[in-house]
């Protein structure tokens, strides 16, 4: 197939995940599960796991799968638009992002985003130790050290399902609040650490540690260029991208032009493109350049091309090669200790640096949620040989459950009675 | 590469994309070209045949090639973003598009587009009949029958920059006029005319007529449908669609669908998907649903996506195989013969029917810019070998320059004062 005859297919699958996604939404609403959980689950309905099991020749006709590439042909022309709806909404998340919110709650966002990355760590780490050992549940290649299956592990529990937070926070109206803020600033915390941990296991497996210091060191480096020189650069700028208390076409350009550079950035020192997408949003000056460039991205990013990231990943998920007793009893294992390390104790951090335990209740469940952060590092896991298929289809099964538990655990907890502002004392 | 060290680089590309079209976008405006013709431009200078001369290392960097596969590889990542962007453009363009206008003026839009496809076919049929009988100037395979050598030049000689056009009209503010409807409409009937005939020629050199079958009746069957079927159908919805006096979500989700639909189904039957796309965007109701879908897909489809289209397409000429005066000579007589059988022809035509000088003026030089539907069609036919590399880069030239001059003659010969509205007598 050349360019041409996988353009025709590409735009039969926008129309089709375009279709189900809002379907799936109407009915996923009805039981209070928000709009992305909904493109999750098209992207599983639409991929091999059920579409392409009781249709395979209509699934692999419209998402045709190019065998001597091992890749889903097609699918890779979805990826881009995925990858460039995903770091567009990032974007956004950034420009919404209270920076003056996390200054008040500094205490409670280290606290909380600690707890969410020790305590997981240290559960997956010791749950590691003990699969390891036992090499006939063929969980990890041979190959793999118990000290770099025990980092793994603990990594992929620390995530935290950044984009999707950020997206629940914004459906339920919580992008100002407390809660909301200290969730999606411990939330990026974690899921950068999360990444740096991966780095790490990915330097020892190859023996090449040069990845790691440019990771960890890039993403440091990337941070302070962002807040000390962009930041006060844009600042003085604003005035000039504007005109009339309006952004210009200009201004458009170099919002859009510094987000690409931050995910390219962030990818290119092997952190992931949202972190630069985020980073960049959030040094975006406030007043007229925020407001404009999320009032001219959004309608589109968010009806178009994010819903294509979200389906995007689920058609690549393959449910069904858990077959026994013994591993959905370690699959169960694996979600309490996903579910005690990062909910419970970012719950209890919250609650010990003094926020009402209605809103540390909030913050817990929204950071137990893995969404597709946890798909995209188990998915560079299984390509890399440091997980099986196995503890992938384990860790994917845990990734959905901590991900549907959230919204009907939110309103059962929380209730979707709108929560005190952020600035009023509670 | 895999798909995530491709999608790193992507973003880079984006940045630099929106970075360079904005600066040559600023000096072409200094020179009375827009926007458009400035992208297409910077996407030659990223291009071999300029940035990747003088620094082929830091351009193969940024702009990768498998070589193994004989494509650009993370250059294929821009194709579907930019097709994207290109179909939410016609669509917008189909929006716009005054139906009331070229039913006024039907009999102007037939002529124009009748002689805009008559003459120039003539003028390249007669010039292949000509180049096809000196083999020693290799311009046409050898395995290439005269009467596929005469309808393929013929038909490209028929091309008009149908998105182009579409988007100088828009930068003129002439969408709503007499000048800018015929133009539209006159294009779009020769642009899948020479579309139609483009599949006859490959039908005819694969001795395979089913696809000419399909091209032709698809394209008929799919324009029936959309006027007769879904345009009722949409203008009867348009008050469930929408909710005081707003497109909805699902409204928005509804439009994009069904635009992806129709780009897919004309890419499907080997016509374009730009014009699935604008019939589309022309049978959308006109009050709220056209109104709220352009005001939400436009900021982000011409500030991000189109550029990546106009500059892809640079991206992947090459000048400089013209290399003799006599294949200069030919340049030379493919381009009067070009400019002879669309401009000049369109223009009588117009005057024929009763338009006046100034803006008969106008559709001819309007009509004779071929910009990038000629590139995509002569990569078509280079591909298929039906042409060599040489009489594609005469028609490059061709494309280049008939496109360059759109501009200036239009300001020459109509002048930047405003035309007549479309429904005054004049």
């Amino acid at each position: 197939m050349n360019n041409l005859d996988l353009a025709i297919q590409f735009f039969l699958q926008l129309a089709i995940i375009l279709i189900v996604c809002r379907i799936v939404g109407l009915i996923a609403a009805k039981f209070g599960q928000p709009q992305v959980v909904a493109e999750m689950i098209a992207g599983v309905l639409l991929g091999p796991s059920l579409f392409g099991l009781f249709f395979p020749e209509v699934q692999s006709w419209i998402f045709p799968w190019d065998k001597s590439q091992q890749t889903r042909d097609t699918q890779s022309y979805l990826f881009p638009i995925s990858q460039l709806g995903l770091a567009l909404y990032m974007f956004i998340v950034g420009m919404e992002f209270r920076m003056d919110i996390i200054n008040d709650r500094l205490k409670s966002s280290v606290a909380v985003s600690f707890a969410g990355m020790a305590a997981p760590f240290v559960l997956g780490a010791g749950l590691a130790w003990y699969l390891h050992g036992h090499p006939e549940l063929m969980l990890f290649p041979e190959k793999v050290p118990l000290d770099s299956a025990m980092i793994f592990l603990g990594a992929c529990m620390c995530i935290t399902a950044f984009p999707m937070l950020a997206r629940i926070i914004h459906f339920k109206g919580l992008a100002g609040t407390t809660m909301g803020t200290v969730a999606i600033g411990a939330g990026a915390i974690d899921d950068a650490s999360a990444w740096c941990m991966l780095a790490l296991v990915l330097a020892k497996l190859d023996n090449d540690w040069s990845q790691a210091y440019y990771n960890i060191g890039g993403g440091i480096g990337f941070a302070v260029v962002a807040y000390v020189v962009i930041r006060p650069i844009l600042a003085r700028c604003e005035r000039y991208l504007s005109k009339d208390d309006s952004l210009t076409d200009a201004g458009l350009v170099v919002g859009l032009a510094l987000m690409c550079l931050g995910a390219w950035w962030t990818d290119f020192i092997h952190l992931h493109a949202v972190f630069g997408a985020f980073v960049m949003g959030s040094v975006m000056p406030r007043r007229i350049m925020s407001r404009d460039l999320i009032a001219r991205i959004q309608p589109l990013a968010v009806a178009l091309l994010l819903p294509l990231f979200f389906t995007y990943s689920g058609l690549n998920t393959k449910i069904g090669l858990i077959n026994s007793i013994q591993l959905w009893i370690i699959c169960g294992a694996v979600l309490v200790a996903a579910v005690m390390g990062k909910g419970v104790a970012c719950w209890l951090a919250a609650r010990a640096t003094g926020i009402p335990n209605r809103e540390a209740l909030g913050i817990g469940t929204l950071m137990n949620a893995r969404g597709l952060m946890e798909l995209i590092i188990i998915n560079i896991g299984l390509q890399k040989g440091v997980i099986t298929e196995r503890l992938f289809a384990t860790l994917v099964i845990m990734a959905v459950i901590t991900t549907l538990m959230a919204s009907p655990l939110f309103e059962l907890l929380v209730g979707s009675k709108q929560p005190e502002p952020a600035n009023s004392e509670s």
